[in-house]
C-alpha cells in the first residue's frame, strides 16, 4: 500500500474530517499563474489591482481551492479515489501571507455505489474563503474469498 | 484601461465565447503538485499509477480546470469581472503531453444584478475532460453624466 | 482563430500601442535565476548587493525586459508575429516589489515586406527603467479568392 | 571578493571569452512564462504551435537570450560590471531539448570610460540561434596607495 492514509468506502462514515493547511506565497500565484496561463491583473499587476475592489492583489480563486482536492486526494478518502466532481463559491479574497486551512467533511456515503460527498471549505482562521461540495469514488474493501 | 480584451456586462451577449489552450507538461504537475500540496501519487508516482485504473500518472482535475479561470480572468468576460462560483465535473483523464482547450460561452447575461453565467469545459479535440459552469458579476459601463 | 487579439500586417498603425504591467517579486527573481542560470549575486545575496551601488538587490535586467516580449507576443502584434530582432537599454534598476509597465508603439509598418518596427518601454510610474526597438515579421491578411 | 571570477577594467583584453551552456526544458518554458507574463500560444498549445512556421512549441526568444546575461554577470566580466545595453537578433527557434550554449567575446575596452563591448551569441552546436551585441561598465582595479 502506497499510501496507509487511503480509504475503502466501506471505512468511510458521515462526519469524518480532514485538513491541509498551507500559506499563500508570492511564490505560489506566480507559479500557477504559469501553470494555469491565468495572467488576469488582478493577481499580478499592484497598480492595477489597488484600483479594483480588491485593493491589492488576490491570489487565483482556482488556487485556493486546489487545497480541497489536496486534502482528498492525499487524506481523505485518499489515494485511490477518483474525483467525480467539485463546486466552489469564493467567498472573500485571499492574498499572499494569508495561511488557508481547506477541511473536508463527509456527508453521505453510498457503499453499494462506491460514492462519498463531502463538504470542502477552505479557511482563514475561522472565516470562510471558499466553500463547495465534492463527489468521488471510491474503491471497496477488497473481501476475504470463502 | 490595463487589458482591452474585458468587457462590461451590458456588453455581454448569450452565445459569446472565448477559449485558451494550453498543452499540459510534466513540469506543470509537478509545479501544481508544489502550490497545491497534493502529492497524490497518481500524479507523481508512475509505478502507483500505472497499477490504478488510469495506467500511468495524470494531471490533478483542478490543474485542468484552471484553464477555465483563465479564459474567464483574461478574455471573456476578462479583467475586472469578479468570480462568484465555478461546478466542475471530472470527465476523462489529462496526461502531460496532452493539448487542452478550455472553452467558455455566456448562457444567462443579468444586466441589473451584473451577473453573467457560463457554460464552461475542457477538452481534448472535440472529448470533454471537465464540464461545469461559471458564474461571475462584471460591472457596468460607465454612463456618461447629463 | 487563437487569440482574437492577434493583428495582420495589413491592421498595424503607426501610433497604435499596448500595455502590459506586473509587479516583480522575490519569486520572479528566483525563478528567473533557476531559468537563466543567472547566479549574480547582485539579484540573489542582499549583503553583497547591498555593498554596491545599487545598495540591495535587483531584479535582472533581461528579466524587466522580457515584458516586452510579453506584450509584443500576446497583444500587439499578438500571436503569430515572428521575433525578428530587440535592443535594451538598461536605464535604472528595479527591485522586487516594484510594478513594471511595458509598453510599446508601432513607429514603422512595411506592409509589403511584413514588417514593423515598434519602441519599447518598460516604466516605473512615468520614469524609464528599460528603453528599445523591437522588430517583427506579421503575417498578411488573407486575401479574398477571385 | 564574493566571486573571484570577476574581473575589472584593467583586466579585460579584446578576444578574450567565457561561455555557459543549458538544456531548455519544459519547465525553463512554463517558468518563463510565469516570470514574464507571455502566454503566446506558440510556447504553450502544441496545436496551435504545430499549426505554425514552426511546427511545434518553441522556447521564448528572450528566454534563450538570457543565458548571455547569465556569462557576463558570472564568468566575463562577472559580478560587479553594470549591463548598459544588449541587442538581440532570433536568428533561429530553439524547442525543448535543444542545449544551448551562450558564448561572449570582448570585442572593445575603453578603461577610462570604464566600458567594455562584447560580441554575444547563443549557439545550438555550431549553428547561431541569437546574436547581438553588449555593453557593460566594470570598475577600475583599486590603485595602491603612495
Amino acid at each position: 500500500m502506497v499510501d496507509s492514509a487511503a480509504y475503502y468506502i466501506d471505512d468511510l462514515e458521515v462526519g469524518m474530517s480532514a485538513v491541509f493547511g498551507k500559506t499563500i506565497t508570492e511564490a505560489d500565484i506566480l507559479m500557477f499563474s504559469g501553470v494555469s496561463g491565468d495572467t488576469n491583473p488582478v493577481h499580478l499587476d499592484e497598480e492595477y489591482a489597488g484600483s479594483t475592489m480588491f485593493e491589492g492583489r488576490i491570489a487565483h480563486g482556482i488556487l485556493v481551492g486546489s487545497l480541497i482536492s489536496t486534502v482528498l486526494g492525499t487524506r481523505l478518502p485518499g489515494p485511490g479515489a477518483v474525483y467525480v466532481s467539485q463546486s466552489l463559491k469564493f467567498m472573500a479574497p485571499v492574498r499572499a501571507g494569508d495561511t488557508v486551512r481547506a477541511r473536508v467533511t463527509v456527508t453521505e456515503v453510498e457503499v453499494e455505489k462506491k460514492r462519498v460527498k463531502l463538504d470542502t471549505g477552505c479557511f482563514i482562521g475561522d472565516r470562510a474563503v471558499v466553500t463547495g461540495e465534492a463527489v468521488l469514488m471510491v474503491r471497496r474493501r477488497p473481501q476475504p474469498k470463502e
